[in-house]
């Protein structure tokens, strides 16, 4: 029997603690072990829940009982979140978390710290969900030479996109909309400006590519730039906008990693992800491109990411994983500005005026006068220059997959 | 260093030795140590071979040599493959495998001796070449109860269905064009008729409902009923007509499971799978659907699956993996004929009579007097009945997803 403690009751810590009840014989069966739920871990109250006896509001109590072997962090975060995950490793524990902000932002100190205690660190609940993401990276893939990684990360933007897509919903309306349908928060800009995206295309690129990238190293742009008229051009031609964080080995020591919006080809392997779902691509040397798709947030999905890994703690606790990654920083980092990709940009010039300034332009669109074009290959210096030349409206990168 | 040894060079087993050679560097980073490959078994000479040295005949040298420590069986068959695998077990080496045939049919007897003997019998490129999905299946949706999985796991007969729906060629001629381009071997049959599909869902299904699923239950239907008219019809209707295989838990104790051809919806999860790619879903009780997409074949990806394994192997000397089923058989198989779907038949009766006989038809098309129409839900019985008294010309299933 092994005693957990879940530090944070919010929607993924009680998804946790439901994922263990209801699979209980599933759980047992794979683990060839039992969990026991010790201790929960909140700052609020709980009067007359079925776990009321097991709340505790004093994390020492949980630090200090050396029966509890595995920690669930999902409080979020990075302010007690990282105090609690190394406190909990310094006292011997597995801890295991869906804290995509944590992981991104000290993953690479407190894998270290795992492995000196010769623990498990685990967060394959920190991207995508409940899609299998982190370990297939990490051991599936172990015998790739990883050249790039890129995905739909976002379920609450790919949500309103989708709906501006498919049902021409303005932005706001479609922000709206998510709101209400509980797919996105009050506050929604961690998800519309892409700082959720670039958390977690941090965590796959470090892992990916063995190195740690920081997110504030990351430009990221959200989709508050992306209009209905450019949604409606690039369907009309082929394409829908997504938002895809993306990661690239530019060299041997070199790693390249961005947020933005992209055009991307219907039929393309992304083409069909919609709604709140997630999606990433792993390119690598001998097995080409491979997908991994799923429900890329909620309770459950997410929770039983979460309870995965606390299989997996059980089962590793002589020999642990071997996920981790080394230090990183601005000098492993390549400037995404330097990459090259042909462009979507939309001017109020004709097209006449358009393909004499541009060689290679591929006319989209020319309605009101002005026209939508793509570029051929650039990098976002020179498509920035053109697009402020031409007083471009919008510009958006396009990838070909 | 830990001893690797191949047995049979053909192209998986010379993409193995290739792999360990060409992403050395990355592997042991990956596994913590580094890997000697030290006996190649094969029948064939190799004069003249970069590895002429390693070659061996004798089966014994392999099985008496204390240092090989990890086995690789890329012979295929169920002949010497699974005696020497059993062997290589009850000597105390790990095995690892691309053998679909074998997992499929004696897999739940080597993974018990594995299990004897505290080793590691592990075939993650059995299914999908070098798709993560084994694996996933076994830890990453450990915490779910998983109630079905589906997929395209042929790349030759999905390659003849793309040609047929893309390019309007016959069945005959793309098949002829799959072996042209290296895609179905001299004798297709095993691909054609289904064969390959159904030993890929036994392991599959196996593995995700814990009972071995023997490939002589399963009814196999291939690509040789499904003609250019039908496959001009679905496409006309928002439909494309793939080979899919599928394993669902019936109830607790009961699993069905079958291969077949179905019309999905072109932006259904598997619509966008081309050409000779397979693709995966799975769906379980916390997760919801979650699919996994890639190169179903090929040399270097199904050698990187492998390579995957013997690392994994080298990780898990001491924790072997959980990776197992127990014995199945006809007492915990349904009849995937009582299962119920809507179905697709063309018919040589006009609509009128169609709408007449069938309730809830709903007509896709009427060309030449006939129709191509689908049924409302009904089970295997029924609808072939409906075929019968319809003079049916063909005859599909409908996937919902």
């Amino acid at each position: 029997m092994v005693h957990v403690a879940i530090l944070g009751f919010g929607t993924v810590g009680s998804g946790v603690a439901e994922v263990l009840e209801t699979n209980e014989e599933r759980i047992r069966r794979n683990a060839a072990t039992g969990f026991e739920l010790k201790y929960i871990l909140d700052v609020r109250d709980f009067p007359g829940h079925p776990y009321a006896s097991r709340f505790i509001k004093d994390f020492a109590i949980i630090e200090q009982d050396p029966d509890v072997r595995v920690v669930v962090e999902t409080i979020g975060g990075t302010g007690v979140a990282y105090d609690f995950t190394k406190r909990c490793l310094l006292a011997g524990k597995d801890v295991v978390t869906s804290n995509k902000e944590l992981v991104a932002t000290h993953g690479c100190e407190l894998l270290a710290i795992a492995k000196e205690k010769n623990l498990n660190y685990l967060f394959e609940a920190s991207v995508g969900g409940g899609i299998p993401i982190i370990r297939p990276i990490s051991q599936c893939l172990a015998a790739n030479e990883l050249d790039e990684i890129y995905g739909i990360l976002n379920g609450t933007s790919n949500y309103v996109l989708t709906q501006m897509i498919a049902n021409g919903l303005s932005l706001e309306t479609a922000v709206k909309q998510a709101q209400d349908n509980g797919y996105a928060e009050a506050d929604p800009t961690a998800d519309i400006e892409g700082h959720d995206a670039a958390r977690k295309i941090c965590i796959l690129a470090s892992l990916s590519f063995g190195r740690h990238i920081y997110p504030d190293l990351v430009p990221t742009e959200g989709i508050t730039n992306v209009t209905l008229e450019d949604v409606s051009i690039a369907w009309n031609a082929g394409y829908k906008i997504k938002l895809l964080g993306r990661g690239l080995r530019v060299s041997n020591d070199k790693v390249s990693c961005y947020v933005a919006p992209h055009l991307i080809r219907k039929e393309s392997l992304l083409g069909n992800v919609e709604d709140v779902n997630n999606a990433i691509v792993v390119r690598g040397n001998a097995i080409g491109s491979v997908m991994f798709y799923g429900a890329g947030a909620g309770k459950l999905p997410t929770a039983s990411a979460v309870v995965a890994d606390i299989i997996d703690c059980a089962k590793h606790f002589k020999a642990r994983k071997y996920i981790d990654w080394e230090e990183g920083g601005p000098s492993v980092f390549a400037d995404p500005d330097t990459l090259k990709t042909r462009w979507y940009l939309r001017v109020p010039a004709g097209s006449g005026e358009v393909l004499e300034t541009v060689s290679d332009a591929e006319v989209l669109d020319e309605k009101n006068g002005g026209t939508a074009f793509l570029t051929g290959e650039m990098d976002a210096k020179a498509a920035r220059a053109l697009a402020g030349k031409l007083s471009a409206a919008s510009i958006f990168r396009l990838l070909e997959d």
